[in-house]
This record gives structure tokens, sequence and C-alpha cells, in this order.
């Protein structure tokens, strides 16, 4: 034992490409957990790089700039998921501890192969092929039916880069713009869930409580915690999934699986791995965070507890709106329900665009869902709707 | 309505002078509620100046440093009661929006002051007195007895300051300093309570549950919410209290209430204004953080619910002990109890500073106080002791 620390005893320094709404929630978490962190962001009016001490300014696309930003971290995570693949590879090729690694990377960034992995450890997901030509959509279709998914096979985030074509001539008109594509069958879902893990380097797994999500335009606006009225026997299965997948790819930090809850069962939609928005809800409603977590994740530190801290809490999405004088509008949401938590990104207001979220926690989903709704339609528009 | 907000639509920016954990976890709230946040810090290594992006070194005893850096905050606030009444004031006749103002604040740096205001409110504090010499310490204790509590008028923090004197030969090491003094009754209390409350300009008051505070030697080590067994006119006493002090001087911000409970009932010990070591457990534990109330405080925002979020929270802090190398014992903690919040402040360990806090939620107060100083003791020194 010596009066000094030495550098390994010294807190990790984490480094996270990219400075959007995820990385800022993250930052709140690191200046918790006594960890360094830090961010690499395009420019500095960004939303992590507003609050975050640790803001590097860079292009993600570039080698120097990601080398040189991560030479300094204990370990590099993401904000995103368009780094190109062969710099993650060469980022660890020089020795950077990546979490996730470039080979888990690849599932989440390229939307054929984790199909085709996902079949192969037979993981239930719509029926789908690659699709270069409208002739091949369209033999698809006949076997499947109309309405067509079309997924760009890289490049999608949120909702955009996905395409429901009902016909021969929508799906002609994403085909032009050159992308590389599959065709996914249109599911009749019943519901949409998501299931959130974490899965340390140690081989330690969690799962958060499984949630419904709400999304409309391709874009999620609730997610409900825990899903409502979800069988006991399909939370296991798909929490199983979860860590099954993370555990099969490889995974280091948070395992986000989008889910079809269908009437013969659950099929898996989409993978992301970071933080997620269907995990925002956590920060007030879990014992752990989904940024903690994701930090003890990829520090290779025990996880915290994914348990509920309420018996119920929901989050909807505060999307921007025709009039971007947000702030003015708080008064009135603040007033109208004090118990109603607030999280704003910083980010200029754009309709549409992801802007905050809020959380409300407590025993009647009902209530809870309503008293969300109009807090976030306020904040979008002034106007309160249930 | 106009596509680009004018500057008055704009998210303030709240500048806090002092960069301790305060501060930092200040810094986290502003980032969630999307406002601006800076502080004036004396080294960039200090424990907010680490995590916050609008970190500005300068010295709080100047005033020209204390203007540049309050010239671009819409308001000011403080991470503690140094900041000289001379500077305050001066700041005010600038045009700076001090919350607290300096009126207020006057109360919290001076304890005579405090004691005298205190007593014309008609509110019951321990018997005192002024004292300059021995003679006279010795005369306030023929009448109160022995032991007498002398403290520093001005400068007293956290229990520095504050000496129990059990003969007059301590008394007189003390007197040796040549600080400016009072003399206090020793209070025979059954245990120390503590309100805290929130006061906005607009005159809008909010009280947290009471909490037991547990002090050894002159530091607050645990904190119990709410305070256990504490009969409901005693909780409604001490919020009533709290927040007619509030009003009564003029409080902007947080106000926290440092309690006796004598067996015929409380006396006010402390107040400060500002967060305090006896809400940290509301960052969990509460619907709203002290820290994001004293933003909505101060900015003059509806303030949040102060309920509780769990029937009960345990707050226990972290002292530095012998071995510095915390970060190393982390993993310990968290694999022991994945249920403990960990949060530490990023400050050199030195022994008996505090370095960080732990809080844990639940039913059971007495195993909720077990687990948390179990965790709070491996963290300090390598030992679990319940």
């Amino acid at each position: 034992m010596t009066d000094q620390p030495s550098a390994a005893d010294q807190p990790p320094v984490v480094g996270m490409v990219g400075a959007g709404q995820l990385a800022r929630m993250t930052c709140q978490a690191a200046a918790g957990l006594g960890v360094g962190f830090r961010v690499l962001a395009a420019a500095a009016d960004e939303s992590a790089a507003q609050v975050c001490a640790g803001t590097r300014i860079g292009d993600y696309r570039s080698a120097d700039d990601l080398l040189a930003f991560a030479r300094d971290c204990s370990v590099v995570t993401f904000d995103h998921e368009h780094v190109p693949g062969s710099q993650l590879e060469a980022l660890e090729q020089a020795g950077i501890a990546l979490r996730p690694g470039s080979g888990a990377l690849a599932y989440a960034q390229d939307k054929r192969a984790m199909r085709e992995r996902l079949a192969a450890l037979g993981v239930r997901c719509p029926r789908f092929t690659a699709v270069a030509s409208l002739s091949e959509v369209t033999s698809f279709a006949d076997s499947r039916g109309w309405p067509v998914v079309l997924k760009a096979v890289t490049g999608g985030y949120d909702g955009k880069g996905v395409w429901i074509c009902a016909t021969p001539a929508e799906a002609a008109a994403v085909l032009s713009h050159g992308l590389d594509l599959i065709a996914e069958e249109h599911v009749a879902f019943e519901r949409e869930l998501a299931v959130l893990v974490a899965r340390a380097p140690s081989g330690q797994g969690a799962a958060y409580p499984v949630v419904q999500t709400v999304q409309r335009d391709g874009v999620c606006r609730e997610v409900l915690a825990p899903a409502p009225g979800l069988a006991p026997g399909l939370t296991a299965q798909a929490q199983r999934l979860g860590l099954a997948i993370a555990a099969e790819l490889g995974v280091t930090g948070l395992l986000a699986v989008e889910l079809f809850q269908a009437a013969d069962g659950l099929l898996v939609n989409e993978l992301a791995m970071r933080p997620h928005n269907s995990g925002h809800w956590t920060i007030e409603g879990a014992r752990t965070s989904q940024f903690e977590q994701h930090l003890r994740a990829i520090l290779n530190l025990p996880l915290g507890a994914p348990s509920l801290a309420a018996r119920h809490a929901v989050m909807v999405n505060v999307l921007g709106g025709e009039d971007p004088h947000m702030y003015a509008r708080l008064v009135h949401v603040m007033a109208a329900d004090p118990g109603v938590k607030i999280h704003l990104y910083g980010k200029p207001v754009r309709p549409g665009r992801k802007v905050g979220h809020v959380t409300v926690l407590g025993d009647d989903i009902d209530v809870l869902r309503d008293r969300a709704r109009r807090a976030a339609s306020y904040l979008s528009s002034g106007v309160e709707q249930p």
C-alpha cells in the first residue's frame, strides 16, 4: 500500500464516439460514478458537447481523428452505429479497447448480416431476402404478400432507412436510390416490445423488464415499462433471447432488442448496441439507469440491479414542433404536473426531431400515460393533447 | 411566432460559484433540464470542474473574477458560503441576479446575525451569547453549564469552526486563535434532524420530508429519510419552520435547516442556503432531486414534487481512508450489492474527507442502513463494517 495510487488505480476514462443525447445522458452517469468521460463531437454545440468537459472535436469517419481521440481513453464506446467497420478494425489493431467490439458492432451496422446470423442461431425473425431489383421484390411479395418492408442494409437509424411499400411503384421509388437493400415480410404484429440487456466482458449479463414501445411514422413515441399485461412466459422468453443474443454476438455494453409481438409469438425486428430510446425510462424508473449500466458493462464492473423502482414507468418523447420556444413552455408543464420528470437535450428545435423526453412513475398506467402525453405534447406544441 | 427564438427564449445560463461536489451534482441536474450551467472553479481539477463544460477558473474572493464570471450568467448561485458579503453586494449593485441574494446569505455566513434574527422571529434556538474573552465564556457557563459550544461567527463549514469545550482550558485554546466567536449552550438532544425546503422568487415553497442526520466528529455520516418514528406533528412543525424561515429571510433556492430534537421539542442549530449533504438521498429517493429543485427555484420555475420515491432512503457518506485506491474497491461493492447507488466525486482521497456517498432505497430501514454502511465502509477502507 502506497500513498500515491498508481496509474492502474486511477479511475478509467471512457470515450464515447458521437455527442447526441445518448452521450449527454451517459455523461451525467459518468459524473456520478466518478469515472472520466470524453466525447468525440462533430461540433461544440452538439447535445453532449454542450455539457461534457471532455469534449474533443473530430470526424468519426476519420482514422486520424478516431485514433487521436481513442489514445487517451481506457475504453471507447459509441453513441451511434455510423463509424465505418474498417475504422473499427483499425482501432482494434492499434490496441484500442472497443466496447462493443467491431465483431459485434458489425451486426448492428449491417441488417443483412444481422438477419443471417440470427437465423443461423435459430432466432425467429421476419422472413427476409436480399433484393437488388424490382423483380426480386415482386417475387418476394408473391410469396409473402404486400406490403413489403424494404430496409437499407447499412445506415438505418431510428426508423429512417426503413420503408413500408404497399405497391411495386413504391418499391421502385426506394430502389431508385441505389441502396443495398433487404426485403422483409410485413409482420401483422399486435404490438412492439423491446428488451434491454447488458453484458460485461466478464460474461455477466443483466436484463431489464420488457417494455412496450409505441412507434409512429417510424419514430418511437412512447415506452411503457413493464409492457402492460405481458404474460410472464413471454417476459422470460424475451429476456432470455436478449441475453442469448448478447452472448452469441459477443456484445459488451448494452444491447437493445426490438421485438414484434405477434399472435403466434415474438420476432426480432432490430438490434442496437448502445443506450437506447426504449431505455430512457430507466433513469428514474429502474434501480440502475441504462446509462450507468452501459458504463459498468464496458468497464467490466459488476452490473447494477435492473429492477423497477416503481410499479409502472411511462416515457414519452418530446418531438420538436412548429414553435421552437420550448424553454418558455417549461413553466406550464412544471406547474401543471410537479411529478413529471423532464429531460431536454439542448438541441435546436426542428419539427419531428427528438429534443427531449418526459417520464412519470406510479401505480396506474392509464393515468401515467395521460400525464406523460400531456407534458410532452405541451412542450412540443403548446397544446396539451392526452 | 417566428422561426428563430429571441434571446429571451433561449434557456437561461446558471452560474455557480465554487466547484465542489455540490456543483458537480448540480451540473448533472442542469444537463437534464436543458439549461446552461457554469462553475467558477479555483482550479481545473476541482470536483465540478472535471465534468462541467462551462468551467471558468477564478478566485471567488476577487471582485473582477466574480463579475467576469457573472456577466455571462442569467442567475448566479453558490456551492459554498465563502464569498465575502461585500462582494455579494457589489455584484447586486452591478445588476447581477444572485440566488439567494446577499440579504439572505448574510444569515448563512454570520452565525451571530442568524441567531439574533431567528430569536427575533421567535424561532427556538440554543441559548447563545457573543464572547470575546475567557471570562465571558465562563460567565456563560456559570448559568448554562459545561460543556460550552464555541462557534466561529463566520467561516464555519460542515462542523469545522465548531468546538465543544468541556473545560475553561479547552475554551481558552479556542479563544487563542482570535476568531470572532459565539458561545452556545450544549443541547442535550435526542437526535439531530434536518429539513430541506425550496423557495422560488415567486414565493412558491416546497418542503422535503424531514430526515434524521447522524454526525460524528462534526461530520455528517448518515441521513435517514424520512426520520424514523418522527411524530407527524413534529414533521409538520419542522416543515413549517423551514418554509417560514425561508420566507422571512427572503431565501431563493434551497434552505437546509439543521435541527436538534430534544425531549421538549425542536431547536434550530444551523442554516445553509444551497444543496446540502442532508439532501443527497433525494437524487434517487425523492421525485425531484435537491439539485434540480435548487435550479428550478433560482430560475423561478415551478417547484418539483419533493415526495419520497420509496418507503425509506438511507444515505451514508464515503469518507477517505488510509488507502487512496478507491476505484479498485468499486468492484467489490458493486458485486456485493447491485442495488446500492454509488456517487463518487472525483476528489483526491484524504483521510476523513468526503469523497462520495452511497444511497439505498427500500422498505426496511435497518436493512438499508446495514447495506449503506457496508458499502461506504468498504469504499473507505476495504473493510465492510456494518
